[in-house]
């Protein structure tokens, strides 16, 4: 059953949002996805693009993004196919985009499996990742819409969690029972402690043709534009038809529209994942990961922008992240992230990091949306 | 006795100091007083050159700087000749500088009237403290070592006191009993309340001769090396003179070495000043004079730099100095000073602005000379 996965297999990388949480290190313009975090030379979706090839060939990888990040993205791959680049007229949320690459992709090999991957998360062990994508790929054959669930490493209260049967094993395929939303710090600690609970990152394995026919029972509203746009792809009448009806795709996430109510009839399965993900959400995270210990209680990380320093003095879990290219003094402070960059400083109480995002709002209403 | 005081009037403008308090705002290599703090055009040191130039032309105003910043003095005041700037090989302190100054007056116009003021302080009502200053030279024509004290504003613990034998009157002459070293808050705030303290702001007015005389008097292991330098000055034996003389010379401030002891003989007078004095000490005084309010808890000065600018969102007693052309944006923050310059963000509890002198001694030994 497995034999011709390797010529078959799709992959899909939703390369959208602009990372507001990262705020002023992440701009609208700029997004995560396109900043070289991890301090190599490659940015994030570069680095997710080379995770990806050894599974799928260029020929065969398909970046999703929007209207503003279309040239970014190009720019950045240039090994990658004009035609692989699909561009949304404005975001639909994910739900949209994943139907649109899967409608494409059917239409160029149909029944092939497809797997998606964001462009902005960070993966540590790229042989433990392609292992489990491989068992993932199994069961997509299988008919499973998958899921590849991540074994969580602390009750984080900010991301949505996967709820087995039983306590997930390496690698091995399970039921997917249940798609919870964020919780409490109690029911997150509860959830990790069981063991049968695993963090939902929105990787996605299917047969397309499974998908789509999941996608045009539950939500025809999605399927039916997508599909005619999907027709129109590459040819003449993309753009009249993407007129007419991209506005007409509602917003909505393809975990609600899909996943969860195919879970509820036993439709979805999972491999849990235990290869050093992250998705670099908020800069606690970028810092934990990525960042060194610059004593007297600071924590910094230059997200790979020479000549940027930290020095904290007398702080007490302080985060600086200085990639400006130039010096960050702290003096007696406590529980502060300190973001420079080359136009925009944050200084943030770290109980308001969720807050960023509202900050960006506030600074869009003052007039300073030149800095978003 | 006055009349021929316009004539005979020197100016002298000690511009030493990196102004270490405002750092990164100020440094070594571009010390405060060549900064356009006061948001024009013009540099602190040239704002105290167009002060007082109304008193005393270019030909005898003479300013004393370190090699450091003798081409910074230089550009910034093309109007003054090459000859009144004088050079010091390293820093001496106060007593060294000005009787420098004072022995080279002397040799240019014996007995000439000099009037000493720092080349980083504002002054607000320039008519006022040109009066003030009239009154000065009036008392220093009478033979008194004349200082003019500033009436103060608040019970600041941050500078030394002139203390007077009753409440001080406006421009009206009275002996200095005492000179009294910073005060703590209790006794600062007894002074204020007596009306007869004054802020010592190093402002004197002195005859050259009388001066010296006292100099020569009290403290000949200055007076004497100073007298030979200042005899070499302007010839070609200048070099070698310095360089044999100038490391004899003793560090020492002109209050503890000649006006102190002075006042205890009843040698030194004052004239309060009621002009507007500011030192620019420090990052409180900068925002409190020149900043202004941007809301939720936030005040601003962004020291001329243009496009610089402050967000504060839900902050309690934040000073912003957004001088690096950047925005800077905080949140959810209280209690903090945050400088952003070109090359150089601190983060500073306001509590800990004394400190910022030591932080700057803690990068020395970090090895980020730089950004000193």
């Amino acid at each position: 059953m497995t034999s011709n996965v390797p010529e078959d297999l799709y992959v899909v990388v939703p390369a959208g949002g602009s990372g507001t949480r990262l705020w002023p290190l992440s701009r609208a313009g700029n997004p995560k996805f396109l900043h070289a975090l991890t301090g190599t030379e490659r940015s994030l979706l570069q680095a997710t693009f080379d995770r990806l090839t050894p599974l799928a060939p260029p020929e065969r990888l398909l970046v999703v993004t929007g209207t503003a990040h279309a040239a970014g993205v190009a720019r950045q791959l240039p090994e990658l196919p004009d035609r692989n680049i699909l561009v949304e007229p404005f975001a639909r949320d994910s739900c949209a985009a994943i139907a649109l690459a899967a409608a494409v992709i059917h239409r160029r090999s149909p029944g092939a499996v497809m797997a998606s991957f964001a462009a902005d998360h960070l993966i540590t062990d790229q042989v433990e990742f392609a292992y489990t994508v491989g068992r993932a790929v199994d069961g997509a054959l299988a008919g499973n819409l998958m899921t590849i669930g991540i074994t969580p490493t602390r009750p984080e209260t900010g991301y949505g969690y996967l709820q087995c049967s039983e306590p997930a094993r390496r690698a091995e395929i399970q039921p997917v029972r249940e798609f919870k939303e964020k919780p409490t710090l109690e029911v997150a600690t509860r959830y990790v402690e069981s063991g049968s609970y695993l963090w939902n990152a929105s990787m996605f394995v299917w047969r397309v043709d499974v998908f789509l026919a999941e996608l045009a029972a539950r939500r025809p509203d999605v399927a039916e534009p997508i599909g005619r746009i999907a027709d129109a792809w590459d040819t003449d009448a993309q753009e009249d038809v993407l007129a007419e009806l991209w506005p007409t795709v509602p917003k909505v996430a393809v975990e609600y529209a899909v996943m969860e109510p195919a879970a509820a009839e036993g439709k979805v399965a999972t491999v849990p994942g235990d290869f050093g993900w992250s998705d670099i959400g908020d800069f606690e995270t970028v810092v934990r990961l990525l960042g060194t210990d610059v004593g007297e209680g600071g924590r910094s990380f230059a997200g790979g922008v020479p000549d940027s320093r930290a020095v904290v003095v007398d702080g007490s879990d302080v985060i600086v992240v200085p990639a400006g290219g130039r010096l960050v003094a702290t003096l007696g402070v406590r529980d502060l992230i300190v973001v420079d960059t080359s136009d925009a400083v944050l200084v943030c109480d770290r109980d308001r990091a969720q807050d960023i995002k509202k900050l960006t709002e506030i600074l869009r209403d003052r007039g300073e949306a030149e800095y978003l």
